[in-house]
């Protein structure tokens, strides 16, 4: 199982490269990266309120939409006076972000070895979009809407087992991220760091390194599949 | 989306091929064809008390186990005489299912220009399994155990479309049984017949023919790939 945002894609190149085609129309000031970066920056407080409950599921779809509002406005642009079909379609941009160099062909050699699913706060309809659109071989789309719970709590791994039919131990998340590594080890998980240093861009400095001693490390997806597949000769 | 038992793979031949195997050790006597009708018998009345509300939503795999212990009685076989461990196995015979042979060609073409998924009453892992042994190309798994409902009931056409972020009209059923097309269409989506006259064997009597104006009629899933994409030269 795989996190997406910053694992599997590289949401930052991706948001700021359609920022720039939607900023150029309507407010030509606001830099692109910077905004990007705002939009994220809303990710997981919008989460918050479904995590503890004071809201019902809603996908994260819903979110973004939500949080490019408030990301706007933050970068000092009024949504109001933004046409709102635009805005619905450059929310549309999680769907289009590209996979990391080395994550297509890390995956189809893992493929034939593993079920491969995104584990993801994605909804299904983002993830297959992604995944459609950049040729990523999953088995199927799981997830935060699959099983009506974000990580990282502790339903949204079990449910997931649950549904896969396996026991926690025998199934693997690889994640970019501590935190949804330590959620994942917490409900019996097996946990894969894949640092991927530039997620935030030059300046970032979490995530570098695995905090915790997690079941393997591999520096990207064509390490792990050296490492978890067959050598052959 | 699709049927997925009957419409994409040959249940009653893949079926029979592992009882043969299980009651040459078991009880040689019984037929496995006759066994694999008897199992199937079983199928459509063990999801009606889910379907009408007075049990919980459990998936098909926990019904298929309870629906060969009641073929097993049946075939004049005693359930409890055998390993509880060699039910469990036989159990997944149904995750090992074959595609009709024009299945992986006709879906390997659709799969460039639309969005493909069953929409079956099979659980999560079982769709998988049998997708990932026989290669089917699927974008994602969905069905009844994502929404939580079996087919024909409304809910589970509606809210898979509705996790799709599509219109019911955006969305065509393809299935061999008339019945599951009707509840299909009365969710609004389009409809799309595919004859699989040898399903229930050489004395096949029901599904031969579109019995309402179904949007289209393909003779297989490569005359769909015809209809439904564009053609070269």
């Amino acid at each position: 199982m795989f996190d997406v945002f910053g694992t599997v894609v590289d949401w930052r190149t991706g948001i700021a490269r359609e920022a720039t085609t939607f900023f150029s129309q309507h407010a030509p000031e606001v830099d692109p990266w910077v905004f990007a970066d705002a939009w994220r920056a809303q990710y997981g407080p919008s989460m918050e309120a479904v995590r503890n409950g004071s809201r019902p599921f809603v996908p994260l779809d819903v979110l973004h939409r939500e949080n490019l509002e408030t990301a706007l406005k933050d970068v000092g642009v009024d949504p109001s006076a933004l046409p709102h079909d635009e805005l619905d379609e450059f929310n549309l941009a999680w769907h289009h972000l590209d996979p990391w160099p080395d994550v297509l062909t890390g995956l189809t050699r893992l493929r034939s070895h593993y079920i491969l699913a995104p584990l993801s706060n994605a909804n299904i309809r983002l993830a297959l979009d992604m995944a459609k659109r950049a040729g990523i071989p999953w088995d199927t789309i799981l997830g935060a809407e699959v099983v009506r719970a974000y990580k990282p709590t502790p339903e949204s791994y079990e449910r997931t087992v649950e549904l896969l039919m396996l026991q926690p131990a025998e199934v693997a998340l690889v994640a970019a991220h501590n935190r949804d590594l330590d959620g994942a080890r917490h409900a019996g998980l097996r946990t894969v760091f894949v640092p991927r240093a530039t997620e935030h861009g030059p300046g970032q400095q979490n995530d570098l390194t695995a905090e915790q001693d997690w079941n393997l490390t591999a520096c990207d997806f064509i390490d792990l599949a050296d490492r978890l597949t067959p050598t052959h000769g």
